[in-house]
Parts: C-alpha cells; sequence; structure tokens
C-alpha cells in the first residue's frame, strides 16, 4: 500500500446548508426532471376515464416509438424484474431448454429466473465485467441442440457492459431461438432495434434512461413471441389478459396511475429531445465521465469504449477502500454513486449517467470523487478531471 | 317504465370553469391528500441509501401498525392484485384442494387466480351481492375433506358486501386450512384483525384507504403459513426473498421508490386520526351515503348495514341508464363513480367512501347524483339527500 497523505478533517462540503442538496448518480433510479415529478404530485384519476385513458394511450404510443418496434408493447406495474420474470413465465414451461448468457448479477438474474420457473437452463458464463461474445454463443446453442428462447442482458449494469446485441442476437435467431433482452438500463440511452435486430421480447423499466420514478415495467413481444406461448402459471403478468386490457386502453388491473402520467411527460420530453440525439448524449456523456476519471490516474473497470455509456464502473486507487469512499460522498457531499457487488464491493464505484443528465452531472460527480478521494489520503491527480470531461464532451459523438 | 319529465338542456355545472374541476368517488383509486401528492413529488433517492431507508423501515412498522399484527408484512411493487398472487405462488402447489369463496368479482378473481396455478377449485359460488354464510363454508370444507387453503374477500367492492370475516375465517380455521384474505379495499376501512382472527395472510393495496396511488401491494404472512410454502414458480413474488430484502430494510427488487415514501406519509395520516377512529368515520360516511340515497327514492344494492362502509351499490330508477348517468356525472359535473359489472351494468352505480373522505364527498357525490338523476327526468325527491346524509353522519357509529 502506498503512502497516503490523509487531509486535515474539514467540515463538509457540498451544499449541506441548503437543506441537504443531494445529487443522485446511480444507474437506476436516476433522477427525474421537474416536469416528471409535477405529473406525479397530479391528483389521482380513476383508470377506466378518459382523463386517463387519453394520457395511457398516448403513452403507450409513445413506448412504441422509444421502443422502435411494431410489437406489441405491454405495461406492468412493477419494477423491470416484473416485466423479465413476465417474459419466463409466459414464454417457458417447464423443463423447457433455454441459454443464458450471464456476465454480471443481471445475467445471473435471467438465470435465476429460468431455474424458477424449471427451465433447463444453460449458462454462458462470463468473469464479471467481460464482454459476452456472439461466438460463444453460437457454440453453445450448437452444443445443446438448440433452445427454445435465449436470454441477453443488453446492458449489463453491474459491471458497465454493454454488449453487442445484434450480433448475440443474430446468433440465437440463426439457431431458431426466441430472443429475449433485458434492456431495463440501456431503453433509450443506447441504440436499440427490436424489429431490425430480431428481438422477439424486450424488457425494461421506468427507473433508467425514461427518467421515471421505479414501478412501471414493460416488455414489448414479437409476432413469434405469441405463438410460443408455455405453460407456466401467470397472471398477473399474463401477457394475453394484459394485451386484451390495452387494447380498450385499459389495464387488466389496476394501474399505477401516477407512474403512468409521469413516464407519458417523461417519453415525450426523450422524444423531444429524438432518441438519436439521446443516444449522442450517452455516448459523450460516458466518454466525459471515463476520460475525467482516468485524468485523475484512476483505473476504469468497465470498457473504454463508446458502446459503454450507461454506467461507468471505476476502481479506486490501492488502499482506498470504495465502500467507505461511497459512504464520504454520500454524508460529507450528499453525493450518490453506485457501489460494486460481491468481490468487487471493496474497489469497485459505479457512475450512472443515463436519461435526465448532462455534462455537469458528470463534472459534479468527478469533482465529488477527486475530493472524497483526497480526503481518503490516495494518491490522484487534481484539477484535471472537470476539464478532461468537459473536452471529452464537447467532440462530436459520431466520428 | 314510468312517464318522465326530461329537464331543458342546460350549460353544465360543476367547476368546468375552472379548468374541470374533478371529484373522485369511486371505490379505488381514492383521492390522495395533498401532503401525499406532495411527497410523490419529492426528489427519486436511491433504494440503498439512508434517505430512504429510514422512512421505508417507517413505512414497514406502520404498515404493521394498520394490519393490527406481529406477522410479517412484505410489501411489493404491484397493484393488489400482484399481492394477492403472491399468496396463491407462495402457499400452493399444483393440484392443492383450495376453497374460494366468491360473491362478486373480486372473488372471481381468486378462482382464477388459483385456477391457473393448477389448484384443485372448489368454489363456494353467491349471487353477486349476497354475503356469504360462515355455515356454508363449514359444510363446504366438510364435504370436500378439508383444504390446504381457503380464500375469502374481506369487502367485495363491486357489490359493496363486506362479509362477516371472523365468522367465516374461524370456519375455516377449523377445519384446519390456511385463511387467506382479499382486504384490499377493506383495509384501513373496516376492523380487520389478522392476528385475533386467525388469518393468515392478508393481501391489499396502496390505493384504497390507505390514501396512496396504486402500484404498492402488501401480504402479510403468518407463521403458520411461512411453514406451508407450496412449489409453484415464483420469483418476483416469492416471500422468502422478499422478507430476506425487507430484513434489511431493503428490497428485492427495485421498488417504486416515490410511492413507498408516499404511502409512508399516508400511514402516518391514518395512525394519527387513529384506527377506530377512522372505522367510526367509515361506518358514518357509508350511514351517510345510504340515507342519502334512500331519501332520494333509491334502492340500494348493497346492504344496508354498518358494516357495508366501504362502498354503496345503489340502483338507479326504472327507466335510467346507469352508464349513461355516470357519463353525464362525468362529462356534465366532473364527478366519477364507479359503474356495475356484467348484468348489473345499466342499473348499477357505486359511491367508494374510503380513504381520504369525509361527509361533505358524500354530500357532493349525492348531489350531483340528484343532478343527473333529475336531468334524466327520473322521479325522485329532490332536496332531502344532502340534509339526510348530514343527519345520518352526525349520530354515533357506535351505537
Amino acid at each position: 500500500m502506498q503512502n497516503r497523505r490523509k487531509r486535515e478533517p474539514q467540515p463538509p462540503l457540498g451544499c449541506q446548508r441548503v437543506a441537504d442538496k443531494r445529487y443522485l448518480f446511480t444507474p437506476g433510479p436516476t433522477p427525474v426532471p421537474p416536469e416528471v415529478l409535477a405529473a406525479l404530485a397530479e391528483p389521482v384519476v380513476h383508470h377506466r376515464g378518459p382523463d386517463y385513458k387519453v394520457r395511457f394511450g398516448e403513452c403507450l404510443e409513445r413506448l412504441r416509438s422509444v421502443c422502435r418496434t411494431e410489437n406489441d408493447v405491454l405495461l406492468f406495474t412493477a419494477s423491470g424484474t416484473g416485466a423479465m420474470e413476465s417474459a419466463v413465465a409466459n414464454l417457458c414451461s417447464p423443463g423447457d431448454r433455454v441459454v443464458v448468457v450471464s456476465a454480471g448479477a443481471f445475467g445471473e438474474r435471467w438465470q435465476k429466473l429460468a431455474v424458477a420457473y424449471g427451465c433447463d437452463v444453460q449458462a454462458v458464463v462470463y468473469e464479471w465485467g467481460e464482454t459476452p461474445r456472439a461466438e460463444d454463443l453460437s457454440a453453445r446453442l450448437e452444443e445443446v441442440g438448440g433452445a427454445k428462447a435465449v436470454f441477453l442482458t443488453h446492458s449489463e449494469t453491474s459491471t458497465g457492459v454493454v454488449c453487442d446485441l445484434q450480433a448475440l442476437a443474430a446468433a440465437a435467431e440463426s439457431s431458431g431461438a426466441l430472443v429475449v433482452v433485458d434492456a431495463v438500463s440501456s431503453l433509450g440511452a443506447v441504440p436499440l432495434e427490436p424489429d431490425a435486430w430480431g428481438l422477439d421480447v424486450v424488457a425494461s423499466g421506468s427507473q433508467k434512461a425514461l427518467m421515471t420514478p421505479p414501478g412501471l415495467g414493460l416488455a414489448s413481444v414479437s409476432r413469434a413471441a405469441w405463438e410460443q406461448l408455455g405453460t407456466s402459471p401467470r397472471f398477473y403478468y399474463d401477457w394475453e389478459r394484459t394485451r386484451a386490457g390495452q387494447e380498450k386502453l385499459e389495464s387488466a388491473f389496476t394501474p399505477a396511475v401516477s407512474l403512468v402520467r409521469a413516464l407519458n411527460v417523461a417519453l415525450g420530453l426523450l422524444l423531444e429531445e429524438g432518441l438519436e440525439a439521446a443516444f449522442d448524449r450517452h455516448v459523450r456523456l460516458g466518454r466525459a465521465c471515463r476520460e475525467g476519471a482516468k485524468a485523475m490516474g484512476l483505473e476504469l473497470f468497465s470498457p473504454d469504449e463508446d458502446r459503454s455509456a450507461v454506467v461507468t464502473g471505476i476502481l479506486t486507487p490501492e488502499g482506498v477502500d470504495a465502500t467507505e469512499m461511497r459512504l464520504a460522498l454520500r454524508d460529507r457531499y450528499g453525493v450518490t454513486v453506485a457501489g460494486g457487488h460481491g468481490d468487487l464491493k471493496n474497489r469497485l464505484f459505479r457512475i450512472g449517467h443515463i436519461g435526465y443528465y448532462d455534462v455537469f452531472d458528470i463534472t459534479t460527480a468527478l469533482a465529488a470523487v477527486e475530493l472524497a478521494l483526497s480526503d481518503a489520503g490516495a494518491d490522484i491527480e487534481r484539477g484535471t478531471a472537470v476539464t478532461a470531461a468537459l473536452e471529452a464532451y464537447a467532440a462530436p459523438a459520431r466520428v
């Protein structure tokens, strides 16, 4: 461990004088625009009246635009995991062989879900932080003689890796399997083309790039998926029941009307910006975060590539406990970043940059990290991160 | 059909001049107090940080107080039906014999849920509007040789009937069955004693007497229920996973943080009033609604008894279509009441009075109904309903 000179204890910085101002830099929940918060606070309406139905219909249309699909998009009052479970519960029968590609906490979630439903689960497992490869999936599918469905994680939020979904989906599709994708943290942040890429099911949630509080999950369902429904028990997440409700602009069960209205406002903001512009912004946010971290002398855990535009995983310098640093960030500076899981808990921290973020969120996060590391006596380069981030952000995303 | 003199078409009344002021008198979603709406609009916080955990812990404690139980109370991001499904998914294995008592739409929901999970479903079925009897349940349990679980509906929102839950639960318990109760519209409105009455599972939701928008479901789980978990597939609604999360003041999956904070505020308001005071208020609201309707000369569909304190079902006069009247209420007066299901659709309307209601909500509802019926040319007594309601409300509830 290197020699560390700790800063003298100082009074907390940040805005704690203004009623503890907070900064949320986690990859979900993410910050919510004020217009969306205001929609949440509107008086409750009945879910079968026109005040609601008009907005529900608009919300479903906007969801299809954001999902870029002609498929049905089903909305559930649930977090993203509920939407993921709907895919397993509706497609799989006990004993069905499925292949799960797993390189982090959310790949493992697909595994656990498929096991819970009694599937014959064949997993293509990578070390956390690795990027899945289409050829590994093809080889595995050939080895096991095909599968009813392949479960993929577009953005592995636990590691910051965004996979080459198009290539993986092509490998899955060519084996005849249904392609089921966890796009909880990627939808609206990085390019995703369900119809062009042959994604049969795309599951996502409201609380990431869709800039809405958690509580709504969604799943797009292709015609091929509709034709291969399984026999597992299901009721709340039953796709047919859900679709039948939506065809009448209703929900099968009382929906979270406040969250739906908020989501509708948020989707309007996202479409107003434009999806391509949002994707570009996220590429530049990711670059800014990485360049800032590197300028401080920190080591990246997540890939140093444009596709990694959702969350940046960063290792603390040798000798600095990441958990302690995160607590200091939170308690001294009001800044919340995410931690690592399992073995990485004490070395990894993650800065989310999806949804309602601009470059000043990145510079705030980096400035706070610089302070917290300095407090901890880490040997880092000071005074460079913010400028490096600003410069990286200013460069055009598409080169 | 009697001779009806329609009023001349008149400009809409109500407050449509003030941006279409709305009145929500449905038995779920129900109106939400302004403090609760304000909590919804607070900036989003991370679900693993202390800002959230403190309030989540407080919310769970308050839920146990409102549920009046020492059992675990599990919270799900879902509507009440999700909490109901959790009971079936966690307790039942395919082929398990269960008895469902059904006297309306929500009794039928238990039936459908149990069928979806492959149970051997024995139903004690009543006409909609009838009140289930404990002796019928006992007889059925004896006839079929017992059951793993009995599914009951405390307040059948579709008809306005609140059953004698204590008696039904005693009949179920004495057969050795687990007692599972849908208390979605009753919890916090009418007396419910899970521990004293031997209720193994009580499922409810946020959007009724708990005065919070829809999106949260809860289930209390007794020790006996924990000891008899079944083998049905489950993940999102898995009780053990949910409990393990809550023991660390976390949720198994990203919770609807905004709704949880709102629920915490609403539960605080309810406990500040006091549960007994709230029950008394609901008894008097029910009386006020019934006496007002009767004073107009209308026929009640739901029982004219104090226990029917959740929603009042009222039949329109002969010749007046209930659906048309509800549309007129909504479009002319900004007042939303609930309709009837199935065969009752054109005769029944329902005024909900649970949660954030006082007597002036009842008088507003009655005054609007009086206008709409008069518009439709119905032969009703005018000018008496509001006073009758006020007088009924003023009388003490406990006699």
